[in-house]
């Protein structure tokens, strides 16, 4: 009964039109070209490592992308239980005439073969974009993107900022934004300088937000005149093995919350990643986290800046309380979507429910993708939607007796209104 | 089928009548006079501000009830999702002859003129208890609270100690108690005299239990000697500022634990919350947590302590595990509740799965409805029975094929009778 | 229609004979002679304890088996809810002709007599592991333990650890290592040398895996070559009141790491346990644990040993997002079953569906006992397989159209597959 509920919301759901408000997709290249570049996401190469394959058979220097498949096929009899595999075949399946459950080492050519045929074709893109019900799509652009080439009404630029607060001791993040902006950010105040400039060639290109992610550690504060003491500048923001240089972290990310503020732009936090735990792990499969973190680390941001909204992403499932207590508390924290680690049907449904009971329905975001390629909206979208469709199902129809369509208006309202209200997307 | 045996076991709880044991019940006035003391509850106005009304707003001096009321209906269209706003209108539904779904802009007035019209009738207070199945209620006095002038029967006297344990720095509190008790609170002998005053004063007025709520980074330990030297009184226990003043802040919480021991009264333990973490949040809406803590910082208590029982509550979902371990090792410890931000059906149902799974029955207290005015207690312990009817049916008459009789009596159990038999209310 | 569904994997699960990988068994005794062998296991006690009984009544000296059950008996009444007391029902019913659905002070007498009547027959070993579908078994040996006299081909070594890394200062320890080995342990070196002859006395009696619990603070790394200076040893290694005591356990955890890489045997980490949280409670019903616990401690150790396979089993349920995170990323850490505080249905049906949504398929160890009598594998792995059973039911057949084969070979896997290939038995 309720799951045939839960499978007619889910179709409903289903024909809403989408804005994907988180990206890797590069907008010069944002369909792939063959499986490879499919099978090449690194959920595939990193599961392949970790059930056993070594990480030199899958990077090795000069592989051709269907020599590359057919070695990362080889792997997947010990991740078809995977929800990332479950994706690869949904997509296989909707979009290159796959009709087997299972890709294996027997069929898997001629699905690379009508795939590769598929890609080829030139409106490929729009095709994707069309099947998958996905009108725009937010990249994460680099802070010296020049943000040309590309429909920015259709990819929508949002400014990444890791690497400015991050990795700031590094003298080519420092040259890059020199050349970006024409400014040498010597001091606090030319950096402040600096970023201006970025915020405005960014505002100028359609930004809609700015991103960070952060590890467990960081615990933004209010700057203090001393921190922009320019005799201590060197230790603070220049020296990576100093022991001040969170100082200069801490005052970059501040800087650019005050920007966020003075352009009105909403600051995405992805709170909780350990970046390369696993340092000889495969490309993009080298990071972890620690749970040990908590939203109370963001106390002196959310209180100072009412006025920037905060779409808050955090790693670890065990944060996603705090996330709903500090959404229903405070005016400007939003719920994020479900990331990376936490993104599997097991946690969304539980991190879904909790938000759908406790926090206001305008301060929920469903959902992004986070794809580097733009197949992946439909299967993740689509395993989003069955979660959702569930939630709704049991919590809303069932147990408290809404109608059915005023559980797809709640749905309809985290899946597309609110990425429009909350990044004034329209 | 296990839906509708669920129903058929929440019809059965329901008819059971119950103490509640855990409230914020101003004896003197228990019930509401209009929908402004229902919607005026911080649940109300803090989702109304964080969804988008400002403060000021919700908290203007001088807003008469009516109008108070009719803002915030317009909030209610954000809100709607919320359990809390489901409690809301089952309590019109069940109360006030409300038929509508929702209470919005067209409706609001005439519900406001029905429920005033009702809450004006004499006997509102007994029809409102009789009506939710309420016999008795635990208050949550301050510590100089005279105890008189309403019946310690129904309304049982229970002594908030948070005050005299975090705030004894302050002089304001160290002159009621001089007040309450005649005794200047000059050393840690001094205060351990009027503390001896307070339980006495509570025991002739029928006190059942002792409370506190803590914060995270509490840890309380055996005090030393040293603790109580007088020539440190000053820092430890007077001056808000000093470094030491956690000196006296423990040895006040342990004082009172002595008394609990001495005076045979339970100690509730709340544990996990963070004051003021949005101070310029609405009234009561500015709490939040860190769910970085752990019942070990108990151990030393619960071991000194055997005598008294700790009926814990805690604040983070997290902690859930650890109160279920610790409840199932210590003789001492208690499961209470689910509160507040831990107090919506997606994490009552994960906690009284684990709890009823594996912590004795005698030693789980189900709920407390926590509630300011008395028309909550409906809403509220019937979404509590709504999530222990489905753990009844699912773990129990299902999964482990108990009779319906059976499952209703360990309902029973934790619904009414370890309220009972671990306060010993009769 | 799930729960049929899940009913029929199930009976078709517990068709496989399995290996269990983890138990207490004392290969000289394995079998229990009366109920109180079986109630007397720790969660029977310390439940009993836990609901009101006093210690001395349960651990009064020279008590005789029979008087002992009845008084535990006693007991059940408030414990009957619990899951650790269904199992000892279970085992009655299946094991002892038990016909009723409760154990109480009017049913016991004849139970026990049944009970011992069936176990004092000769082939009842035999009788019990052929019944609860067991073949082989893995045992918990002292790093002393002559491993003869009795079947390693049926009771497997495995080489425990603590004591070794953490009491290491109690000069008994260091006597029975010296004793076991012939060399005197007066220096790291010889350490070195003394736990190289264990492995190899080990190896030659068929061990199959390594293995030690670790406390929340534990946080082992690659040990510096002034950790062996032997000028520093006594305060590193023997003194127990040393503030570098944690160089020693460190040092000696490391060096079983490169034997385990040296000797190719996997390295169980169970991680979590706090010792004597309750010191004066019941025999093992003492320890408890800190949630606030990450893998991230264990990053070095990962990634110094990628040789070494690291079956990792967390305490709080907490961390186990974070354990299948690394088991996603890194080859050598498995995901290994469900660790008492969290060995309850509640918690092993969240735990399987994060771990068959997200880690390797061929990664996964189910399950183990911990048994310490081999009557518990039956009810404990029974509900285990019921777990398991609805996790397949609902998110592989009905949520992704799994047929019931596939889902059973994946079911398989996780119960006896990846048991043989792990731990390399054949």
């Amino acid at each position: 009964m309720s799951e045939l509920l839960a499978q007619r919301l889910c179709a409903e759901l289903t024909k809403i039109v989408l804005v994907d408000p988180h990206t890797h997709i590069n907008p010069h290249s944002p369909a792939s070209k063959t499986l490879a570049d499919i099978m090449g996401y690194h959920y595939y190469t990193e599961l392949a490592h970790s059930s056993g394959m070594p990480k030199s058979h899958i990077e090795e220097p000069g592989l051709d992308p269907k020599t590359k498949v057919g070695r990362l096929v080889e792997s997947l009899k010990n991740l078809d239980n995977t929800v990332q595999v479950s994706w690869l075949v949904e997509l296989c399946r909707k979009f290159f005439g796959f009709t087997d459950e299972r890709i294996t080492t027997s069929n898997w050519e001629s699905l690379y073969d009508n795939a590769a045929a598929k890609m080829a074709e030139k409106d490929w893109e729009d095709q994707c974009l069309k099947q998958s019900g996905i009108e725009r799509v937010f990249l994460t652009n680099d802070f010296d993107d020049p943000l040309t080439g590309f429909d920015t009404k259709r990819y929508i630029p949002c400014l990444r900022t890791d690497e400015l607060v991050f990795h700031f001791t590094n003298p080519a993040v420092r040259e890059r934004l020199a050349r970006a902006t024409g400014i040498e950010p010597t001091s606090p105040e030319k950096i402040r300088q600096a970023i201006g400039k970025l915020f405005e060639h960014f505002v100028r290109h359609g930004v809609k937000a700015c991103a960070i992610s952060l590890p467990p550690s960081f615990a933004p504060r209010t700057p203090t005149s001393g921190d922009q003491d320019e005799r201590q500048f060197s230790a603070g923001f220049l020296d990576p093995e100093s022991e001040s240089k969170g100082i200069g972290q801490n005052w970059i990310f501040w800087t650019i919350a005050e920007f966020c503020a003075e352009f009105k732009l909403p600051f995405d936090l992805m709170i909780g990643v350990n970046r390369r735990v696993y340092p000889t792990g495969v490309f993009q499969g080298q990071d972890l986290f620690d749970q040990r973190v908590s939203l109370i680390q963001y106390k002196d941001l959310f209180n100072t800046f009412p006025q920037v909204t905060f779409p808050v992403s955090v790693l670890a499932q065990a944060s996603n309380q705090e996330l709903v207590s500090y959404s229903w508390i405070f005016p400007n924290v939003v719920t994020n979507a479900h990331w990376w680690y936490s993104n599997i049907p097991a946690y969304i449904e539980l991190d879904t429910k909790a938000r759908l009971q406790a926090v206001p329905r305008n301060k929920q975001i469903g959902y992004y993708s986070d794809m580097y390629k733009l197949e992946f909206a439909w299967p993740k979208f689509s395993m989003y939607r069955q979660c959702l469709a569930r939630v709704l199902a049991q919590d809303f129809v069932v147990a408290r007796r809404w109608s059915e369509e005023e559980a797809l208006a709640l749905g309809r309202q985290v899946l597309r209104g609110n990425v429009e209200s909350i990044f004034n997307v329209d």
